[in-house]
């Protein structure tokens, strides 16, 4: 009986869902799925699931449940205060595992709630994932999961059958500490997603093709995976529709909003939350998010006979790579920064974002030399180490938003990177500051 | 002879040139005109001018001359190094007075190149003007003038022939510090233009009547010159256009590239301009520049049953209120600290925005603070005085960026605001810190 897989309630057979309990059901597990699109039902039935019709229904009697539902509020819902909610039938000792990327606010409080409703006995897993809906049907997720030991020991193996062995991060804190890791990797999604519309509708602008830009910019330090992910679609008009403009403002939020309730500033993830809310505005909120290019191309014709300094193709893309290394650079440090004032260990963030969707050249580069000047107490004032200045950084990015400036396209991440690292640079002696000494805007004093 | 007035050149009848000259005229100037554009000489020669055919034939035999082009490459063009430029016939000791806004940078190499030359002997007087047409026609202009003693003593009469006596600024410096200081005014122009739009966009976004939305901020600490006179313009469909997108546009380049040139951060200029850039993009540039508040609104009905959490106009009005008041306390410590960084005497920078179109309540409340730490040296560091707390800014400011980001709405300037309050918060003891202390962001150490 060592082998025989416990019974596991799934509710929210999204995209990522459904890739998720399939694969439960193919490595053996019986599972009841739930969603509230009927559709979805049927094909969970047809592929092996059991269904029920309420989430009280769903749970019933199982030892465990996921939660995969698109926000808190649905959560909120399925779990606690809908019709026929969850709580209402979850058996003694469950262990709960939402995986849906939520505030950490919200996590710690839907512990507390359970608590106040005499459910303090659930185990209350928090567990976002990463990775695509591939990933979520081969069970080769990246998971970030903070919760009591006693879940853990409980929640472990199921954790183990969604994640790639290498990938399965447990992250301690207790529940919210998976939330925060998560939150903390979607500074770098959010930065990184806008940045490569950014850089590709400036190389446009620059009369570049997209297609040469595109492999410059992969075969150089200016690489990141959101990259390498979206300028594919920018060169099939947006199609598929693979991440929506409005799932990536959904994280965004989540970060503002948590930043906010920390006192956190966070200019890079900020400016971009507004150009998305822009993008919305322009009615892309549905289309795919590579096609925010189109913010950044739509000047082309309307600003009278403006010219760039720039005139061979090795100059223009030299601006381009310049242009995103700033960026990249600038929200590596947002990210870290932010993972320290949440109180996460640095080097499984660092860990964690190199291998998923938030991974860059520029992390990988600099990374190291950030944690470095945490762990000393020296990020705020003193700095050692590193060997590419700052300043050279900015001097670059400089030129980039210069020309930027001449042929009148907006670079909201370029110009913000601009003023962080000035931010940085105002203070100690500039010229022998390392280009990880850019979190000194963040790290406070 | 005492009262014989000088015969003046005056090359440039654009609507703020035309106005300066026809109004010389009025005075008892004999005054030679010179334009590109055929059909304003016709019209100045109605109005009692002289007219050239070419900047040397303006110019020759005459003791002044102003200058009044829209760009530096115009002035660089008419001046010297166009056809028939006007450096071949000016007289021995001629007064030139260039009074278009241009980059410190350009006046000063203006200056060098006349005497790499051989023009050293040309008195250059580095005198921008502001106030808009109907002072320049009066006579009433604002004019800040930066020039060699030798120079002063000539061009006085004629500065003070096209200014309101109150507001004939010499500013110490030489040339160069009568552009620096035109161009820390127009950081608050560049700023409080757009937040008139971001404002009154929000206020619509939030079902507020945008005619009662004016009225209280008119009547509130939230008041701007800028918003007094440009949401007029928005009840009206942008009509007429009185400052076109592309104006403010000209003026926002020149404070980013003289900042870069100094390593200064400008963040709220710097998001302001990219904004305007997107305004381009969306074909608004020749527009009045009020009508960028469809920026803002574009995106209604765009973005699913969103709600806020505001239910009364009163809770609504305070949150646009306080939107507006954290932008313009960061624009007045933007603009101070930059005085402050190129050297300007910080009581006549202060003196001459809060009577000019930069004026705003927040600048005349908190300017003396900010100006204080400076001249104790305290800015950066230790903070003193001040009876509003920089905290409770940035609280209410934040309720106003919550409430946008629940309706989706982007408000760039408002959420940079934020981003500043925070940064400056996170050194120090945040709660002992007056309003003025955002400074300290931009003052290092």
């Amino acid at each position: 009986m060592a082998d025989q897989k416990p019974p596991v309630a799934f509710i929210g057979l999204g995209a990522m869902g459904f890739g998720m309990a399939t694969h439960l059901i193919k490595s053996g597990y019986v599972v009841t799925g739930f969603d509230v699109w009927g559709p979805t039902l049927e094909r969970f039935k047809a592929s092996g699931g059991l269904t029920a019709t309420t989430p009280a229904e769903t749970v019933a009697d199982k030892p465990f449940c996921v939660c995969m539902v698109a926000t808190a509020q649905q959560a909120q819902s399925v779990l606690l205060d809908g019709p026929d909610a969850a709580v209402t039938t979850l058996a003694q000792g469950t262990v709960l595992l939402l995986c849906s990327t939520v505030p950490c606010d919200y996590v710690q409080s839907l512990q507390k709630q359970l608590e106040a409703v005499g459910r303090g006995d659930v185990l209350l897993v928090d567990s976002p994932v990463s990775g695509g809906v591939a990933r979520a049907a081969d069970g080769t997720l990246s998971i970030m999961a903070g919760m009591s030991d006693a879940a853990l020991e409980k929640a472990r193996p199921l954790l183990a059958e969604m994640a790639d062995p290498k990938k399965l991060y447990i992250v301690a804190g207790g529940v919210g500490a998976g939330s925060n890791m998560k939150m903390v990797h979607q500074v770098l999604a959010a930065c990184q997603i806008l940045s490569s519309s950014e850089a590709m509708g400036f190389a446009d602008q620059l009369g570049l093709d997209l297609a040469k830009t595109q492999a410059a910019v992969l075969a150089s330090d200016a690489w990141s995976w959101m990259f390498e992910h979206r300028t594919p679609r920018m060169l099939t008009s947006y199609q598929p529709i693979a991440s929506a403009v409005f799932i990536i403002i959904k994280d965004t939020s989540i970060i503002t909003s948590e930043a906010r309730r920390a006192g956190f500033p966070t200019p890079m993830t900020s400016v971009a939350e507004q150009v998305y809310f822009s993008g919305i505005g322009r009615g892309y909120g549905p289309d795919d998010d590579s096609g925010l290019i189109r913010l950044y191309t739509e000047g082309k014709g309307k600003v009278g006979p403006v010219k760039g300094l720039a005139q061979t193709e090795e100059a223009k893309l030299a601006l381009v790579l310049d242009l995103l290394k700033g960026i990249l650079l600038c929200a590596a440090a947002e990210a870290l920064a932010f993972a320290q004032a949440v109180g996460l260990d640095l080097d499984q963030v660092f860990d964690l974002c190199i291998n998923a969707a938030g991974g860059s050249t520029m992390l990988q580069t600099y990374g190291p030399e950030i944690i470095k000047a945490f762990k000393e107490g020296t990020a705020a004032q003193g700095w050692t180490g590193g060997n590419v200045g700052l300043a050279e950084i900015g001097e670059k990015l400089r030129a980039a938003v210069e020309e930027a400036q001449r042929i009148k396209v907006p670079l909201f991440l370029g110009n913000q990177a601009l003023s962080v690292i000035r931010l940085a640079l105002r203070s100690g002696s500039p010229q022998g500051l390392a280009a990880g000494a850019v979190v000194k805007v963040w790290a406070g004093n």
